[in-house]
C-alpha cells in the first residue's frame, strides 16, 4: 500500500484556513470576525446550493423543455470513472480562428457569467492563463430559455463543460485572451462553486493601472491584500499573473537542470534531517529524531561537498532549505527551494563563476524566448522593465565595488560586508556604468564569509568567493571551499568554532579531496528578481515566514 | 551575504562519524574500539605524512635529480586560484586508442599504486566510473628513480595530476575500463589521502562472484558491511556500482521531468513544514515552528490537490518526504525523495493509469538505451536480470489478482489489503502468465485506501484506485480523489476522522474543484527495483532510517 501517499487524514488536518472570509472592503478581517462571517455564509451557501440544485432538478424534469438534455449537472457517475467516452476536449488556449465553424468540447472555469436577457447570456471560461468568451442564445435547435436560466444561476468559478461552435467576431475581443467566441450548444456543470467566494479572481488579478484608472473615474475597486491572498491561495493562484509566475518558476528549474546536465553535472538529493542540535541555534529548526536531537538542513553544503569528495566531480541539488530566521522582510522565507551547485576546481574559482555566468545567461535567454505569454501575463498585473544582462557577465572585485561606492560618496568598511542599502546603491552604479542588472562581485573580505571559504593566495584578508546580484539584490553566494583538513581546522579555530563539533566534516577531506567550489541560489528569488516583483511571497506557492505556516 | 549557504559552522557540526575505523576483518568495530584505533592511526598517519612530505621535499631539493620539476606536491597557491593556466584536462573516460601517441593531462584518484622495481611502477587512476592504467618508468628524458619513489609512497585515493603519452598495449587490459595506457611524464600530488583508509575501495567494489572465486582458491577477502559503508559513505560512493546507481537515479528524474513536461505538467514545490501536530502521531516528525506546533509533510498530497484546485491542470513535484515510521525493512526510509503527480481527470482514473504506463515505459526504455555503462557497472557488483516490461502496461483488477492467487492456492480476504508476501507471490504469478515484472493492479477495496479516495460508481466496496508493482514489490500508489466536499465529509466521518480537524482541506474543494487524481512514487524504490538491489539504503545517497541520522 501507499508508497508516497499518507494512509490517514494526517495530511489533511495540517492546514488551518478556517471558514470563508469576505474581503470586499479591501481590509483583512480579524480571525474572530472571519469565523463568524464564515459560519453565516456557510449557512447561506447551503441554502442557496439546495435551492440551486432544486431549480436545476426542476428544469431537468420539466417536460416542457425539449432541450433539457443539453444542460444540467453532470451526473456523479460520469466523473466517477464510469466509462471512457472517447470524447476529445480542446484546451482553451488552442481555440483559434482556424477552428471557425467547428464544434469543440471544452472544460473550464466559469470566470464571469453575464445575463443579457432571458434569452441570452455571456460566459467567460478560463483555463490556465487563457480565457474565451462563450455566447448562450436561445435558438430552435438546442438552446431553451430554461438553459439560459440554468447558466445565469451558476456560481462564478464553477467547473463547466461546454460544447459549442467556434466563430470569429468582426471586432477584436478585449476582455479575453482568445480572439474567438464559442456559440454554446450544450452546457453542463461539472462542479459547483459556493456563491460567495472569499476572493474574486477579477479583484485579485487587477493591476495598479486599473486602480489608477478607477480612481480617476471615481469607481471604488476592491484591493485584495497579500495576507488575504495567501489565506485563500487556492483562489489567488488562479489569476493569470500567478499562473504565469509558477510556470516561469518551473521553467527556470528546467533550464537549470538541462544546462548543468549538459555540462556533466549529476543531480543528487541530500538529507534534510540531520544530526545535532547545531550551534547556530536561533536559525535552525530543531526536532526529535527517534530520541536523538536533530535539525532541518539550512543548506546541503556538507553533503554536496561530500558528494564531490565521493568522486562525483560536479553535482547539483534542487531541494528544500530551512531557515528558522526571524527576518520578516520582502526577501526572506523560512522554507525555500535551494538550487545548489558544487564542482571540482582545477585551478581557479573563476571556473565556478564561469558556470554561473553561462547558466544564468541561459536561464534569462530561455525565459525571454519561451515564456513570452507568461511574462506578458505578469507584466499586465505587475509592470516591470525587462532585465538587462550582458552576453558575458560582468565580474567586479569587491575592492572595485567599494571604490565605485566611494567615488559616489558612499564610504564602506573595505573589509566589512555590504548591507542591503549599499548593495542596491552599487547595483544602480553598475547599471549606469556597465548597463547591466546582473553582475558578479568577487574576492570578498575573508572575515565576512563562512569559515570553510578558501582565503586568497596573495592576501588572506580576502577570499576566493563571490556574490551575484540581480537588480541590486544579492541572489547567489559562492566560493572555493577549503579542501585541506589542516587549513580547515585552523580557519575554524580562528572563527571561534569548537573543532571537535565539526570533526566529521573535517574528516571528510582526509581520504583524498579534490579542490572544489560551488554556489547556492534561491529559486523564489530568481523569479522574484527577474520579474522585479516586490515580495518573495509572490513567488512561493505556499510561503512560510515567521508568521505563516498555513495553508 | 549567503543566500543559500549557512554563515556559520552549524552545518558542519551535524554529522557524527567519529574517528576512523578499520574493517579489515570484515566485522564492525565497537564505537570504543573504533575511537581507540582512530587515535592510534591518526598519530601514525601524522608521522607518515610528515615523513612523506619530508621525503618529497628532500627529493625536490635534491640537486642530484635533474627531473625534480616533473613531480612533487602541487604548491598550495596553484590550487588556491592563483592563476588560470589555460591547460586542458582530459577526462579518463575519454582516453581511447585514437589518442595514441598524444600527450594528455588528467586529474584522477590514485586507486592502486604498484611498485615493480626501483625503476618502474604502475598506477591505476580513477575518475567517476572510469579507470586507466598509468606506467611510470625511468628514462633519460623525464623520469628519475626519485620520481618512481615519490609515486610509490603516495597513499591510495590521493588526488593526482598526470601528464603522459597515450599508448595502446597489444593485449587487452583486464583491470581497467579504458583500453589504453598512459606513459607518465609528469606526476603531481594535488591532495594526499591518509595512509590507512577505513574502507578500501577495492573491497567495497567486490562482487559476490569475487567472493566465491576467492573461497575456492582459499583466499580470505575483506567484506565491507552495509553499516560500515554508510559510516564512511564518502569512500563507499566511490565504487563503480555506487557511481552508477546515483547517476541512474539522476537519469530517472531527468526522464520523469522531461516526460511530464512534454505532457503539459507543471513542476511545483510545496512546503515541507506544515501546521498542526497531526493525528497520525507516530509516523510524523513534530517540531516547534516559532511557537506553533508543526510537523514535516508525509507527502505533498494536500498541496498538489490544492494546485489542481488552483487551476494548474496537471502538476508534479520532486521533493523530500518524511515518515517517522519505525519500520526497519529493506524498503523503508524515514526520509526519501517523492515523485508526485496530480492531474485533472476528464472522466476516468484510467487517464492517470495511462500516464503511469507511458511514463514508466519511457523511463525504463531510456535507462536501457542511455545508461548501458552504468547498468554494466552495477551488474558487475550486483548481478541482476533485466526488468521485463510490456510496451503497453498490463492492468489487472484487484479481483482478478485475488482470483489468480486463489487458483494458486493462496486464500486472501477479497476486501482486505495484500501483504508483502502475497504481493510477491502475485508478482511471480503475473510474470509466469503475462511475462512482465511491471503491472498495474486497480480497483482496490475502498476499506484499504485513504478516506479521500473516490469510491467506484457501481460498487462502493471498491475504489477508483491502483497500485503498481515492479518485481513483485509495490512501487506506486494512486487514485482518483474525492473532489466533492459533501462526499469527502461523509467518507472522513465513515473512517472515524474528526471532520473539524480537516475542515480547511475540505474547504479547498468548495470554490470550483475539477475531478482529479494522481499518484506517488519513491525515487529510491524505482532505482532499487529496476536494478533488483536488495536494500533501499543502496539507492539513497545518505539514507535515514530509525537508527541512522548520520552522516
Amino acid at each position: 500500500m501507499a508508497s508516497s501517499e499518507p494512509p490517514t487524514a494526517s495530511q489533511a488536518s495540517l492546514s488551518s484556513v478556517d471558514g470563508v472570509a469576505d474581503d470586499l472592503a479591501g481590509t483583512t478581517l480579524s480571525k474572530k470576525q472571519a469565523k463568524k462571517l464564515a459560519k453565516k455564509e456557510s449557512k447561506e451557501e447551503r441554502k442557496q446550493q439546495t435551492s440551486a440544485s432544486a431549480t436545476a432538478a426542476q428544469d431537468d424534469s420539466a417536460e416542457a423543455d425539449p432541450f433539457a438534455a443539453n444542460y444540467g449537472e453532470v451526473p456523479i457517475e460520469e466523473i466517477q470513472s464510469k466509462a471512457v467516452s472517447g470524447r476529445v476536449w480542446t484546451e482553451i488556449g488552442a481555440l483559434e480562428g482556424q477552428l471557425s465553424g467547428q464544434s469543440v468540447l471544452i472544460r473550464g472555469v466559469a470566470q464571469t457569467i453575464r445575463p443579457v436577457s432571458k434569452k441570452m447570456a455571456f460566459l467567460v471560461l478560463r483555463q490556465f492563463t487563457s480565457t474565451v468568451q462563450c455566447v448562450l442564445s436561445v435558438d430552435k435547435e438546442s438552446v431553451s430559455p430554461q438553459m439560459v436560466k440554468f447558466a445565469t444561476v451558476l456560481n462564478k468559478e464553477s467547473i463547466v463543460d461546454v460544447e459549442g461552435i467556434i466563430s470569429v467576431p468582426k471586432d477584436p475581443i478585449t476582455g479575453t485572451t482568445q480572439q474567438v467566441e464559442v456559440q454554446i450548444k450544450k452546457l453542463y456543470c461539472v462542479n459547483r462553486s459556493v456563491p460567495n467566494l472569499p476572493i474574486n479572481i477579477e479583484d485579485a488579478a487587477r493591476s495598479e493601472k486599473d486602480f489608477e484608472k478607477a480612481e480617476q473615474t471615481g469607481v471604488q475597486l476592491v484591493r485584495v491584500g497579500q495576507d488575504t491572498r495567501l489565506n485563500y491561495r487556492v483562489l489567488d493562484i488562479r489569476t493569470p499573473a500567478n499562473q504565469a509566475i509558477f510556470r516561469i518558476q518551473c521553467h527556470v528549474e528546467d533550464v537549470f537542470r538541462r544546462f548543468l546536465r549538459s555540462e556533466g553535472f549529476v543531480g543528487i538529493h541530500s538529507p534534510k534531517l540531520i544530526a545535532g542540535s547545531s550551534e547556530g541555534g536561533a536559525a535552525v529548526f530543531k526536532l526529535d529524531y527517534k530520541g536523538q536531537p536533530a535539525c532541518l538542513a539550512q543548506s546541503p553544503q556538507l553533503y554536496k561537498q561530500m558528494a564531490i569528495c565521493g568522486g562525483f566531480g560536479r553535482v547539483f541539488e534542487v531541494g528544500s532549505v530551512f531557515r528558522a530566521e526571524d527576518s520578516y522582510t520582502h526577501r526572506h522565507l523560512c522554507e525555500f527551494v535551494g538550487l545548489d551547485v558544487e564542482m571540482e576546481i582545477k585551478e581557479h574559482y573563476f571556473e565556478v563563476c564561469d558556470i554561473v555566468d553561462r547558466l544564468f545567461v541561459a536561464i534569462f535567454d530561455d525565459l525571454n524566448e519561451n515564456c513570452k505569454t507568461e511574462l506578458d501575463a505578469i507584466n499586465r498585473q505587475y509592470p516591470f522593465e525587462p532585465l538587462k544582462y550582458l552576453r558575458k557577465t560582468l565580474k567586479l572585485t569587491f575592492e572595485e565595488g567599494i571604490q565605485m561606492l566611494k567615488e559616489a560618496g558612499v564610504e564602506v568598511d573595505p573589509l566589512g560586508d555590504l548591507n542591503t542599502e549599499t548593495e542596491r546603491k552599487l547595483g544602480r552604479l553598475v547599471r549606469e556604468k556597465y548597463d547591466t542588472d546582473f553582475y558578479i562581485l568577487c574576492r570578498y573580505p575573508l572575515a565576512v564569509r563562512p569559515f570553510y571559504t578558501m582565503p586568497c593566495y596573495d592576501n588572506p584578508a580576502y577570499s576566493n568567493s563571490f556574490d551575484v546580484f540581480i537588480r541590486g539584490e544579492e541572489i547567489i553566494s559562492g566560493a572555493q571551499r577549503i579542501h585541506l583538513p589542516e587549513l580547515l581546522t585552523t580557519r575554524a579555530e580562528a572563527c571561534g568554532i569548537d573543532v571537535k563539533t565539526i570533526s566529521s566534516y573535517i574528516d571528510s577531506f582526509r581520504y583524498g579531496a579534490p579542490p572544489h567550489g560551488g554556489f547556492g541560489v534561491g529559486l523564489e528569488r530568481v523569479v522574484m528578481l527577474f520579474c522585479a516583483l516586490n515580495n518573495i511571497r509572490k513567488t512561493s506557492l505556499f510561503p512560510r515566514d515567521p508568521q505563516r505556516l498555513t495553508p
